[in-house]
C-alpha cells in the first residue's frame, strides 16, 4: 500500500426533505449572502428552487441567483458568475443541481478570489483561495458533492479541462434521493455509469496489496449492479434511489482510491467525446470504458477475473482465466446496454472519421498517457476503434 | 433507508514515517502549545515519542507531557490532564497511542473548557466546547482516531461510560502501520476483534434496503478475515498491517453505519466485563459477540445467512437456512480462536458467579435495552450464560 492523505470534511445531510435545512446549513458554515447557482428549468418546475429560497429566507440569508448551467458547464457562465458574485459581495456559493452546477459553482468560488482569468486555474495554476461551497444535489452521478474536483468546458473550441483543490470540497451537501425520482431513465442510467466508472478508474491499479480499497470498490459496484436496474424499472423506488445516491458520493470522495495508483484514462478519452459532440459524460463512458477494458485486460488478467467473479458473478475458469476476464467485461457491457446506455460510436452519435480529431484534441503528441497501462497515440486510436464497432 | 448526517472531517495522514509530519499538522490546525498524552513505556522505548517531540520542536510548537494512560482509561488521569492543560495554557491535545490514549485526550479536550466536573459530560450533559485533538495512532482497534466517541472508566467502582460529540473528531490522525509491527500478537488480535465488532454492531439492523452500507460493512469484514491471520503469522507484514489499520478507521467513522438503526448491545455487555476484570476490550468482545449472535440469530436468519455466505464463505443451505446462519457464527468463533482470542468466560478470566453483578452494573433494572433485538434482564443473563460455556 502506498502512503496517502484522506480528507473528506464535507457534512453530508442525507434523506427526504433535507433541502429544507439549507438555510441553517449556510448559517452554520458562515454564509450570509449566497449565490444560488442552478441549471435549466427542472429545479424551477419541481419547486425545489422555491423551497431552497424559502429556507434561506427563514434563516435570514440573503441571496442572488444565476441559472442556465448546461451539461458540460461552460467557462462563459463562470465569468458571469464571478462578476455577479463580486458585485453582490457574495460569501458562499450554493449549487442546486447536478455535477455540472456544482462544478460551475466551484469554478466561481475559486475565480472570485483569483486576480486573473479563472481559466488559469484550469491550466496549471494552483487554487490557493476559494469561497465556501454548499450543494443541494439533484442527480447521482458526478460525485462532485463530495469531491475536490471540477471540470469546465471552454466554449471556444469546446476544450474540457479539470482542476481541483481540497478548498473546493463542499462544506455541506444535501442529498435528498426524492429529488432524483423525476429524472428521465436515460439521465439516471448516465449517472449510474459515471458512478461505476469513478470506481473502475480506481479499481484498476498496479499497486498490490490494497485489499481494503479493493473491497470498498467492489461494495459500491455490487450496489450499483443491484440497484440501477431497479430504478430504471421503477423510478419511484426511494430505497434504490437512496442507495445509488450515497454510492455516488462514496465512489468519488476517494475512499475507494486511497493507497494506490489510479488510472483515469477512460475519463480522459471520454472527455474528448463529450467535448466534441456535447453528449452526456456517462453515455460516453459507457462506450469508452468497456473498450478500454478489452484493450488492456491482458495486462492483469487476475484483476479482471476479480472484477468478473466478485462483481458480475462470473464462474472462474481456472484453465482459461482470460475467458473469465473477458466474460466479466462482456457482462459489464450487457449491464450498460440493459440500463439503456449506448455501447458504440453509432449509438452515441459519434463518428469513426473523427477519431484523428479526438486524438488531436487529447494533446497526446508523441508522448504517453500514464495509467494502469501507458497509452500512446496508437493505443488510443485502437481503443477508440474498439468503441466504434463494439457490440454484445 | 433512514435519513442521516455523515460528517468525518478528520485529515488522515497515512503511511510510513508520517509521524514526522506531526509538527506541521499541529500548526496547520492552529495549535501552538500541545499536551502530548501517551500511555506506558512502548511509545518511549520505541523512540516514537522522541520523533514526535523532534517534529514539534522543528515546527516551533511548544508542549507539555502526560503519560501513564492505562487500558480502560481512568477518570483520575483525566482530572490530572485537565489541570495540567489549564496550568500550561494548552490549545491542542496530541494523543500518541491507541484508543485509550485518544479517548483520554478527548476527555481532557472537553473537560478543559467545561466549568464543572468533566464526568458530567459522561453522564448526560452534552459537550458544547472542546479543544482540538490530533492523534498519532499506535494500534488498529478502537477507531477513536476517526470517531466522535470516547469511553472513560471511573476508578471508583470501575464504572465505564461513553460520550461523544463531533467536536471530538480529531482534526488530524497520523496512521503509520509500521508503528503497529511491534505489538504482541494478543494485542493485535484484540484490536482486530474490536474492529470487526464495530462493523457487526452496525451490520445487524432492522432497517431494510440499505445495500450500500451492508456492502461496505462486508468489505471491511472480508478484509479483516483475510489480513488478520496474516499479521498473526507474520507480524512484520507491512501491507497486511496497513490494510487492518485503515479498516479500523473505516469500521468506526460511521461510513459503515449510516442510514440504519444500529445495535451496540455486545459492546454494552462487554463493557461490564472489561470494567469488572480489567481485561482487554477486544478479548471481552470475542467472548460476548458470538454468544449474542447465537442468542439473537433466529430474529433474522436471512441477515445471518448473508454474513455466513458473504463474509465467511459458507455454502447456503436453502432447505435449512438456520444451519447456514449458525455455521457462520461458528466460523466467526473459529476465526477468533484461530487468532488467539478467548471464546468463553474461563479463557477470559471471568466467572459465572459474577453474572448477577455484571447485570447489576449494566443498570438494566426491569427495562429493556434497545437494539437489533430488545434485551431484558433475562436475555442478558442468557447471553452471558452462553458465553460462559462457549466452545467450538
Amino acid at each position: 500500500m502506498e502512503n496517502f492523505n484522506f480528507y473528506s470534511p464535507t457534512e453530508f445531510v442525507f434523506g427526504k426533505g433535507r433541502e429544507n435545512e439549507v438555510g441553517e446549513l449556510v448559517r452554520k458554515y458562515g454564509g450570509s449572502k449566497v449565490l444560488v447557482h442552478f441549471g435549466g428549468g427542472s429545479a424551477v418546475r419541481s419547486g425545489l428552487l422555491d423551497r431552497v429560497k424559502a429556507s434561506l429566507e427563514k434563516s435570514g440569508v440573503s441571496y442572488c441567483e444565476l441559472g442556465g448551467v448546461q451539461p458540460n458547464p461552460r467557462d462563459t457562465l463562470v465569468y458571469k458568475g464571478i462578476e455577479l458574485a463580486r458585485n453582490e459581495g457574495v460569501d458562499m456559493l450554493l449549487a442546486v443541481g447536478g455535477g455540472s452546477v456544482i462544478d460551475s459553482s466551484k469554478a466561481i468560488a475559486a475565480g472570485v478570489l483569483y486576480d486573473g482569468d479563472f481559466w488559469d486555474l484550469y491550466s496549471g495554476t494552483p487554487i490557493t483561495k476559494a469561497l465556501p461551497v454548499g450543494t443541494v444535489l439533484t442527480i447521482a452521478a458526478a460525485g462532485s458533492e463530495g469531491s475536490p474536483n471540477t471540470v469546465i468546458t471552454k466554449e471556444e473550441g469546446m476544450i474540457k479541462r479539470g482542476s481541483g483543490s481540497d478548498l473546493l470540497r463542499p462544506k455541506f451537501s444535501v442529498l435528498d434521493p426524492e429529488l432524483t425520482q423525476t429524472l428521465p431513465a436515460y439521465q439516471t442510467a448516465c449517472g449510474a455509469t459515471d458512478i461505476m466508472a469513478h470506481v473502475f478508474e480506481r479499481y484498476f491499479t498496479n499497486t498490490p496489496e490494497v485489499e481494503i480499497t479493493d473491497r470498498l470498490c467492489e461494495a459500491v459496484l455490487l450496489t450499483m449492479v443491484k440497484e440501477t436496474p431497479r430504478v430504471i424499472k421503477d423510478p419511484d423506488n426511494y430505497d434504490a434511489r437512496a442507495n445509488i445516491m450515497w454510492a455516488g458520493m462514496v465512489a468519488h470522495n476517494n475512499i475507494c482510491g486511497v493507497g494506490r495508483a489510479q488510472d483515469w484514462n477512460s475519463h480522459g478519452l471520454e472527455h474528448e467525446l463529450s467535448g466534441l459532440y456535447d453528449v452526456a459524460h456517462g453515455a460516453g463512458l459507457a462506450v469508452i470504458m468497456p473498450a478500454w477494458m478489452e484493450y488492456v485486460c491482458t495486462h492483469d488478467i487476475e484483476r479482471f477475473c476479480m472484477m468478473a467473479t466478485r462483481v458480475f458473478g462470473v464462474d472462474m475458469n481456472f484453465k482459461d482465466p482470460e475467458s473469465t476476464a473477458r466474460e466479466g467485461i462482456r457482462r459489464f457491457r450487457q449491464f450498460l446496454k440493459g440500463i439503456g446506455m449506448p455501447i458504440n460510436f453509432a449509438e452515441l452519435g459519434a463518428k469513426a472519421e473523427d477519431i484523428p480529431t479526438l486524438i488531436e484534441k487529447l494533446g497526446i503528441g508523441n508522448g504517453k498517457r500514464a495509467g494502469f497501462v501507458e497509452l500512446d497515440r496508437k493505443d488510443v486510436e485502437n481503443i477508440y476503434n474498439i468503441a466504434v464497432n463494439a457490440k454484445l
